[in-house]
């Protein structure tokens, strides 16, 4: 197969062999993967994949279709279409999943876009559903908006009967993330005039969170999962009793697989038939064929994107 | 019925009516009251009374004797030994209470210790065992363990079976922590050197916040009460995101009655038994008849005490 390949802060493409699947495995001939934040942490060496992974393989999300299969795994997956997320590997042509960790990729789904699904709705499903438990009629924040993980905490939030404010860093992408479900859209200097809020989705750090904080209503849950623009924050525990309220931190990388096995099941309970309908999609801001996977970094590192940055392995 | 009453900041004894108990309440005859730093705010003007319950009269636990009963309550109460917190009210000689919130004071408890029970067992069970989860066998890291809250908390984390870590200003209270159940005791500075902990108790904030952090074992919960020493904490985010912990706030007082009514049966069935039976006490730092409630204040006021502050009101 052929790989993505880090050599200390290098990207290149080597021939790698192909992996053969072991009981509860499936093989899957990739055809897109989305990159992720992770990503460029892992290139500067900050981030590396756990135990059981590919250690010098990048990518934790990828579609394909299942080419081989492992023992104890039903024949009735060969050939199907399938997403994924995978603790490293994926910006590859083939990689190892657990069949636990397969999704169904619907039909009329294109590869591009189901390489961007799994990593950003695993993560905002897990955080918005599974620890903040945002109920039906609950106003929720969703910073960082325009990005991956945003885009589907946007959806996802809509789904559940929320209320959605999106904050972004400009304007730009406003009638975009409305068509997702954002019902409010605003910067985040004007965080600071928003009535209370029941839920915030942290995905930037620092300049939103300190301004979030000070909007929140009683038993509010703030769940952070990312701070690319500042971990530390001057954090004010007076609000957090008067309010009752709650800080939460995760990350999905690390999880043991019988966790995403479980989060697998209840995101395609959840979600399934939205995405099957088309009632959620996976924005993409542009592709990259697995050759350009250098400029595929260097562009998700530049700002104003809305959407994901795919990787694609068809020509290859 | 004789009460202290609150004159802009400064405290008297004064006459006022014996209320008369409505539906679901009795009246107690008080015998003592335990001081709070909630008092000590409510002075300065900074916690008002939530509403229902007297704005100038202060005190949040009390002792002493069922004496009437409202419509709707059993006669078996009458003339029982009880205590409670209450939303204020409590440094008078008497109160009416909710007959749901009312805990049996063993026959062998003093009234001075009876009147410092509640507030400091109903806010360190609710923290640790409602709000935390505190298991057999984690480790929980108590700060402010000399007070009141904290010799409760030491006391209860002791009999659900976990390791017990008493941070204090000096290590002058060491053996008397131990006594009450802390297997280890340490200064604030002497966090930083601490073994990961599971749950904190933060009874004093940002010095002690501040350090606690980076002691944080995965999926800790951080329960934030009081934070005296200093309410802003610079926090980093990504302990909690590599944890995945949890840091939650809260306050007793301005509580639902239904809320209160289930923490007084939750409480009673974990700790009753062992009120009775001697395995959990109140240490009293000093008793002040209720003439000398400004003199009681100001004593609280000062650092170095172990233990709860009591106004008793058997004199009057």
């Amino acid at each position: 197969m052929n790989a993505v390949t880090l050599h200390e802060t290098e990207l290149r493409i080597e021939e790698r062999p192909t992996p053969v699947p072991g009981a509860g495995e499936v093989l899957v001939r990739i055809h897109a993967a989305g990159l992720n934040a992770a990503d460029l942490l892992q290139r500067r060496g900050h981030y590396s994949a756990p135990a059981g992974w590919p250690a010098d393989i990048p990518g934790l999300e990828l579609a394909g279709v299942v080419e081989s299969i492992g023992e104890g795994v039903g024949d009735s997956l060969l050939s199907r279409r399938v997403c994924a997320i995978v603790g490293g590997g994926a910006q590859a042509t083939h990689a190892l999943v657990p069949a636990s960790h397969l999704v169904t990729v619907p039909d009329h789904v294109s590869w591009e876009q189901a390489g961007g699904f799994a990593e950003s709705f695993f993560t905002a499903f897990d955080a918005l559903v599974r620890q903040a438990d945002l109920r039906s009629g609950e106003r929720v924040l969703i910073s960082g908006a325009a990005g991956g993980v945003g885009n589907a905490a946007v959806q996802i939030a809509r789904l559940r009967g929320a209320h959605v404010i999106a904050a972004v860093r400009t304007l730009n992408h406003g009638a975009a993330l409305r068509t997702l479900g954002a019902h409010e859209v605003c910067t985040i200097e004007q965080v600071n005039e928003l009535a209370p809020v029941d839920v915030v989705l942290e995905l930037v750090g620092e300049p939103h969170f300190t301004r979030a904080q000070h909007r929140l209503a009683p038993f509010a849950r703030v769940v952070v999962i990312g701070v690319g623009a500042g971990a530390k924050v001057e954090c004010d525990l007076r609000i957090l009793m008067a309010t009752r309220g709650r800080i939460m931190g995760s990350t999905m990388r690390g999880r043991s697989i019988d966790e995403k096995a479980l989060i697998t099941k209840e995101l395609t309970t959840a979600l399934a038939s939205s995405w099957e309908n088309g009632d959620v999609t996976v924005p993409v801001a542009r592709t990259f064929p697995l050759a350009e996977v250098n400029a595929a970094y260097d562009y998700f590192a530049t700002p104003g994107k809305f959407g994901k940055v795919i990787l694609t392995m068809d020509e290859s």
